[in-house]
């Protein structure tokens, strides 16, 4: 029997798949559509919009719950990755009272409600989906006094890695995340000043994906290759997902684990390989995302299929086939491209801000990254250069602050 | 009698614009939900999506025409502007080649359609109403052996210019925008492919306003200071536009002059002043950017007005008082915000890429600098750091090239 799609594939077939999303998508706009009456009957001087006119800055994710928002969140199009380093006088009682100040501030700000003393509240109008997640490193852990979850600390060197202090580690991540970049970054504003006294700055990575209403929700996105980049991915509402993403362990229980990893992708050297060749290194073909044994993108891949000539149909080197692991190594994706302004002759600065979340990252990750570290033809043309893991607290209720199963 | 708008007050009243503002949303939800369909009809395995879904994927922005894309255009929500130098290598033959490579490239990727020798094909699908538009600096214009409007040069050294030569200048301007900031990252690569053998990249800035959806079509965008920013714009489709916008001059006519400045905003700086000395810097209101004499943005500011004690409601130094200028002296505003990664202990890098568009720089652009640099409270929390000025030539027919009035 061959092993299970990297993800939750047993909870879904390919039908139940589309009519979750079309389910989706329909009840998704006639929220809209409801949303943008109610925004223009309380905006003054403004003619009411006919109701199919789309108005997403209104749409709004709970805050409060179980588990943070930002993760099973349909990705926004919009990621503002922040890596903080804890101040050396902010002690376990500072510690408390920022997640406190933070957990206001996002329950507010996601809500579409200004912060509190929000220099700009204008900007914090149109809440466009954002979400604030937060994750704790194993500085943080310590300076709660806590004990972290094995997997809280670095991953192992990997040969491919070349990885700069800049884009990896840190104390305190903040996922802000939403469809409008002015949103976005007034959240970020906002969150990072009221971090001035307990934090330090140590990196920032802002990524995007398509952009709300260009394609259907649903669709798995494509990065900068122009690969479909995440096929496998376990679904957000099913058991297969819930048992990947959710950790019940102590103090993290409803919480997760999350790796950030910075990959460089070269596309100058990308571009000097042709087509076939660059379906060969992935696995799939560039059109839609099928594995090259099959039609369509959640066709499963059959690995035992050979040439006419006896050649395996999927490489001994393809991403697909090596990224594949057994039962309970599955893992969540949920990235963003960046592009930036090159240094020097270069016209590129580009790459992947890889975002997973998994239960247990020594258990799920770390296996997948080493059998990629050992073969995986992408390698060629991927460098990481940024790397984080960071333990990613339950929710909280309305009234408590995200951080206090730690620190309570 | 009050000077006029900045704008083209007389082509416009208040309802006149909001009746064109509904009539231009509702035509283009109707657009959009036919465009749906055909995108589920065109690609496999597909749910077709309910009419009213919102693709904005499949918008496309015409390339040819009279003037060229991207001036009169409803801003989009990504802008990124690209400053170029010639390489001393690049004759005149060469850069016409270079120009109709370059029009050959927009013209496709601003359909839908994928570059000749596109390496990611599939990037190139989603146009989200993509334009790409041209402007020549002095020394393209000398490469050429043509004569440039008299304004093309370097702006006059203002006081409060600090002037970065990183993001100042360039001989070959590439405004890049788009709904997606997939599709506008990857028209920026296969345009600055091909621009390789011909030019280096000199200077890079990526800008943002709300994005598809989260505001009706037609709010005017706010800057991170929160302020509304182009109340007084004239109108896309006015006399009044055309007559600030549009060259009649030689190998210019149909064509305008662009001013793009990179504007430093400093937010912090800005959180120290309360809410009514924003309010006063500016001359207008916070909430909806009605003038300090008025209730509703399109109110026309009454600069005779005086309070109780006998002081101007608008102050002499605000801002709105300042920029308005003598009739001819009107620009057309379309600026982008940006938020990068601070340096140091700074949690904000931010500003404004100004842009403007305008027939006469020396005659519209500059009076209104000049008045701004001598006075203008604003000033305490602006700074620019970048200025450029191109000639931005007319648009071309099928078969054409943009520059060809210069070159051909």
């Amino acid at each position: 029997m061959p092993a299970p799609a990297e993800g939750a594939r047993s909870d879904r077939t390919g039908s139940t798949r589309r009519q979750f999303l079309l389910g989706g998508a329909v009840a998704g706009v006639g929220a809209a559509a409801a949303i943008g009456v109610d925004y223009a009957l309380n905006r003054q001087d403004t003619p009411a919009p006919t109701p199919t006119t789309p108005m997403n800055g209104d749409e709004v994710v709970p805050f409060f719950g179980v588990h943070q928002a930002g993760i099973d969140t349909p990705a926004q199009a919009h990621g503002l990755f922040l890596g903080l380093d804890l101040l050396a006088t902010t002690d376990r009682e500072g510690l408390t009272r920022l997640l406190r100040i933070l957990t206001d501030d996002a329950a507010r700000l996601t809500q579409g409600t200004p912060a509190l003393a929000d220099s700009e509240p204008e900007l914090a109008m149109a809440p466009a989906r954002l979400t604030v997640t937060f994750g704790f490193g194993p500085g943080l852990v310590a300076r709660a006094a806590g004990t972290g979850p094995s997997w809280l600390a670095p991953l192992p060197a990997f040969t491919v890695d070349r990885l700069q202090p800049e884009f990896s580690d840190g104390d305190l991540l903040l996922q802000i995340a939403g469809d409008d970049p002015l949103t976005v970054a007034h959240a970020a504003r906002m969150l990072l000043k009221d971090t001035r006294s307990f934090t330090s700055l140590r990196w920032s990575q802002n990524g995007f994906r398509r952009a709300y209403g260009t394609e259907r929700p649903g669709t798995t996105m494509r990065n900068l290759f122009g690969q479909v980049d995440g096929t496998t991915n376990p679904l957000p509402g099913t058991k297969g997902f819930d048992a990947v993403v959710w950790s019940d362990d102590g103090w993290l229980a409803g919480g997760t684990g999350a790796v950030i990893r910075r990959i460089r992708m070269d596309l100058d050297k990308w571009d000097r390989l042709d087509r076939s060749g660059r379906e060969a290194s992935v696995g799939r073909n560039l059109v839609n995302g099928a594995p090259l044994t099959g039609q369509k993108e959640f066709d499963e891949p059959d690995f035992a299929a050979t040439t006419a000539i006896g050649f395996p149909v999927i490489p001994q080197f393809a991403h697909i086939r090596r990224a594949r692991g057994e039962d309970g190594e599955q893992i969540f994706r949920r990235a963003y491209n960046y592009d930036e302004r090159p240094a020097g002759s270069s016209v590129s600065e580009s790459g992947l801000i890889f975002v997973s979340f998994q239960a247990d990252v020594d258990r799920q990750f770390t296996p997948m990254q080493r059998r990629l570290d050992e073969l995986d033809l992408l390698n060629e043309w991927t460098t990481p250069i940024g790397s984080a893991v960071f333990a990613v607290p339950p929710g909280c209720r309305e009234g408590g602050f995200i951080g206090e199963t730690l620190l309570a």
